[in-house]
C-alpha cells in the first residue's frame, strides 16, 4: 500500500469483528515498530502482545475505572466531543479487538516519550497497510498495566493499541481534519503558506 | 512508495545537499502530517517552513548554544555516543537543509505531544516516500523558537526537521536496530512471543 494513501484512508476505530487476524500481520506490524527513529537510537519501546481473554479483560475493567476520573474531571468541550463521538465509559474494543498491543517506552532514554510515539505512528501504518484497523488509546491512568503485564517500573506503558478488522459502521465514519492553511505558516507563525 | 519500504528504508540524516528541492514535495509532506490522530481529534499540530537564509542562521546559532548544555550535562554513554555517530556542536544540517520545519503542538490540547509526534512520524514517511531526508531534531531549549518565529506561548515547539536530499556519504551509513525478540513479549513482560 502506498503511503500518503495508507496515511489519508486510515481511521480510529472502536468497534472491531470477532473474525481471526493472521499472526503474520502481527509479526509485520510489530517489525515496522521497531525501524522507528529514536533519541539517541535507544529504540526505548517495548510491545506486548495480548490474546488472553482473562488479561484482556482485567485490562478493560482497570482501564475503565482509570478513564472514569479522566472523564469526569474533563472539560465541558471534551465531554461534548465524547457525547458527539459515542465514547463512553465501556471500552469495549478492549475485548472485542482479537490482539491488543501494549506498548511502553524506557522511561530513562533521553527522548522516551516522543521515539515510542513514533514507533506506534509506524505500526498504526502498518496495521493499516495489513488491512486492519487500530486505535492509539491512552487509559487515564496507566500504572495498572505495569500491575497486570509485570511491566518494570521503568517502562512506562503509553497506549493500548486494539488490532483487528473494523465493524461496518466503522468502516463509513467520515474523518474531519484542518486545512492545510489553517495549520501551516511561512517563515514566521501567523504569516500564510498555502493560497 | 510502499509503507514497509520507507519504514525501512528510511535513515536520519544530518548531512544535506543544497539541491532544491521542488515545493510541491513540501507540500505533500505537509500535507500527510494533517492526517496523523490526535487526541479528541484537537489536531494540535503547527508547521512553520522556513527558507529564509536569515532565519536558519540564526536557529542554528541558538540551537548550538541550547545543545551546549544538554551535550554536556550528558551522561557519559550519551557523549560517546555523539563521539561514535559523528554528532558535533555544529549543527550544519540547520543551515545546509534547503527547507527547515518546525513543529510546535497546542499545550492544551489532551495528549497534545503523542500527537505531535505522531504528525511527525508520517511527515517524515512522506518525505522519504518523496525521496527526501528528514531528521527529528530537538534542541536542548527550544523556547528560542517561539522568540524568533513569533510562535504563541502556549504553542511549545518540539521539533526541527531539516527536509532535503541526502549526502553521498550520509546514504551509505548503516542502521541498527534490535531484534524483535528483543523488544516484544506476549501476554506478560518477559515471556517471549518470537521464537
Amino acid at each position: 500500500m502506498g503511503i500518503l494513501y495508507a496515511m489519508k484512508s486510515r481511521r480510529s476505530v472502536r468497534e472491531y469483528k470477532r473474525e481471526v487476524v493472521p499472526l503474520k500481520k502481527i509479526f509485520e506490524i510489530l517489525d515496522a515498530g521497531r525501524y522507528a527513529p529514536s533519541g539517541a537510537n535507544q529504540q526505548p519501546w517495548r510491545y506486548i502482545v495480548i490474546d488472553s481473554e482473562e488479561l484482556k479483560w482485567r485490562i478493560r475493567r482497570e482501564a475503565e475505572k482509570a478513564d472514569k476520573k479522566f472523564h469526569e474531571s474533563a472539560p465541558y468541550w471534551l465531554q461534548r466531543w465524547f457525547k458527539d463521538q459515542g465514547i463512553t465509559l465501556e471500552k469495549l474494543f478492549l475485548t472485542e479487538a482479537p490482539f491488543l498491543i501494549v506498548v511502553a517506552g524506557f522511561t530513562k532514554a533521553p527522548y522516551w516519550l516522543e521515539s515510542t510515539w513514533i514507533s506506534i505512528a509506524y505500526m498504526t501504518l502498518a496495521a493499516q497497510s495489513e488491512g486492519l484497523a487500530t486505535l492509539t488509546y491512552t487509559p487515564g491512568s496507566t500504572s495498572f498495566l505495569n500491575d497486570i503485564l509485570d511491566i518494570p517500573r521503568e517502562y512506562c506503558p503509553v497506549a493500548i493499541i486494539p488490532v483487528g478488522y473494523p465493524s461496518e459502521a466503522q468502516k463509513m465514519r467520515k474523518r474531519t481534519r484542518k486545512s492545510l492553511k489553517e495549520i501551516t505558516f511561512y517563515n514566521k507563525y501567523g504569516r500564510g503558506f498555502i493560497k
